[in-house]
């Protein structure tokens, strides 16, 4: 697909979340890990692009603390950015963009924004919307993926489906903040809205422009910070007081919900954020038993299970049913499928006797 | 209680089962393990005669790869065995117990065998009975001690009660080996059957008499290994090749089961051998949500749970309900409660994983 030669991929590796504690850890988060094949997360999305010619020569914005890391996964795969940013503070999406934008050369190419820690099952149906969106991206629309919905998620922000504006793309009609699960049943029932998947493709300038409108003081700190910026090799590293004046915003709120030219481009994907040990097991290889096992696991009589190990113990189970067990480092969790919203709690509670 | 003080405890420390792995080993069995309290069953059986006074000077017939062990955990606790006897190969417990009365002289000095990890929650009891025992050992009796039975146990061997010898001893009409449901139900209901709990005391010359009469080869067999014994201050290491020349045989077949003076001293002690997870469930002691945890153990809406980790992970739990969950070294075991006769399967699969 030669369109996509010409996209500058931008991933977005500034998540620290550590929703899947224990594996995930603010000194390693979801993207560095392999949780759904042998590749991490963040390698599969830098392949995901590049495709069978290799990788594209990606800009990766990520947390200062996790250069290393970026550059180690990036290098085994045989993977070459052309920059890997690292912010000096954590400071939401938009400012992140605006350093790769900044970065980028702040001209017509286009730029597809993609969070380092998602699964997209289906490529090819990724690629083709990649390439529906090009023309309104050349034309200097601000492109967004929106995913079919397969049920009425409370987790994700929405977003309607407007008129037509080119095969396979529509106007971006209005965005839905996270909603109640009313309002995400009905949406879901119309037909004519998507989950906000945050992917997004756009001209670079186009997006620098709108930040100037939309939000003037993001682009502001996000240019002196890059004017300052220390140069290490393939390393940027923006200047951190310039950087740190920088209000802390999404590109949702900062820019795509103001913004006039916004379109939409609909797409089933087989897309997940992975954003619990739940949103894992759907997305896994299940056995004939329904078990999702990894690593040092022993099963015996067991079905339906997410069963992951990190080989530093091995994991035996026998007769259960329905649970999640992680074991990871020096720590196992053990709950029921269905409830791995309490890993939060659970880990502060593990953290918590830790210190005590 | 002064009888006490004449009373050798004969403690038999040979097994190296592994039903509760993964925390028993052969390496480290049962009786090393501290399971129901911050002392190991085998410091809890020495001092369970000990009492206020401190340790009985007991004999120790112990594997002879675990006399380090035996060796440490009595000398923690301050009591000084009067031997160990190391067995150079496994032969049951006819001719252990024949190496400890030939070691304690042979005379007519009562000795008291007891297993080296079983519970016994009324020492008190416990030593109601020994006292009751005292005048019939004394004549010459071999004297066994009849757990009152609170479940139709079909992994038990059950003793009948017959006539009333004196106050608190019966004879043993009748040993009756681990039954079928439908006859240990019936066992229960009569009333006049105990559970064979292993525990003996008779007089060491009376003993080796009977086991002359009944199983002579296995006491020229410990006779020669003793005559031939080395001995390393407290250690006695018999000879082995002497000692393999024993038939392998338990008491209960050898010479209670045959001899014509056998008494059964009816008992209710809180006794439990601790065969099993779920066992050590039932005699341990839980929190008001019926969890027994111990370890580095997190539990968050968590009920009815035996959760035991050794500290080489945490072990963190949410939502989740009749589970037994033991972390031991690398290795973490998860199991419904009532299950747990699946652990021999459970570890030889995962002994075999790491094998392959």
């Amino acid at each position: 697909m030669r369109e996509l030669e010409s996209v500058v991929p931008v991933i977005l590796s500034g998540g620290s979340g550590t929703r899947l504690w224990p594996m995930s850890t603010t000194d390693r988060p979801k993207q560095f890990l392999a949780l759904t094949a042998a590749e991490t997360m963040l390698q599969l999305t830098v392949q995901r692009i590049g495709g069978a010619e290799g990788c594209a020569p990606a800009i990766i914005v990520a947390n200062a603390a996790h250069g290393d890391f970026v550059e180690q996964q990036l290098a085994t795969i045989g993977c070459h950015p052309q920059h890997v940013i690292l912010e000096p503070a954590a400071r939401n999406t938009a400012p992140a963009i605006a350093l790769a934008a900044i970065a980028a050369g702040g001209s017509d190419q286009p730029l597809l924004v993609m969070p380092s820690d998602h699964v997209i099952a289906d490529v090819d149906a990724f690629r083709a919307a990649i390439a529906a969106a090009m023309p309104i991206v050349a034309d200097g629309w601000l492109a967004t993926f929106g995913i079919t919905p397969d049920h009425p998620a409370t987790g994700f922000g929405w977003i309607k489906i407007g008129e037509t504006l080119g095969a396979g793309v529509n106007r971006a009609e209005r965005f839905v903040e996270k909603p109640p699960l009313d309002k995400a049943e009905a949406m879901l029932a119309s037909g004519d809205h998507a989950w906000n998947g945050g992917i997004f493709m756009f001209r670079a300038d186009a997006y620098l422009d709108a930040l100037g409108r939309f939000a003037p003081d993001i682009l502001a700190a996000a240019q002196a910070a890059m004017d300052k910026a220390d140069r290490q090799g393939r390393r940027l590293l923006p200047d951190g007081e310039a950087f740190a004046a920088s209000p802390s915003n999404s590109i949702d709120y900062a820019v795509m919900e103001r913004a006039e030219r916004v379109a939409v481009v609909p797409v089933a994907m087989g897309w997940s954020d992975v954003g619990s040990w739940d949103a894992l097991y759907d997305v896994s290889a299940r056995d004939a038993l329904g078990n999702s096992a990894t690593g040092d696991v022993v099963l015996q009589d067991t079905s339906n299970c997410l069963v992951r190990s990190d080989g530093n113990v091995t994991v035996a189970l026998h007769g259960v049913s329905d649970l999640i067990v992680v074991a990871s480092g020096s720590t196992v969790m053990i709950l029921p499928r269905g409830s791995s919203q309490e890993v939060k709690a659970l880990s502060a509670l593990a953290g918590e006797r830790r210190a005590g």
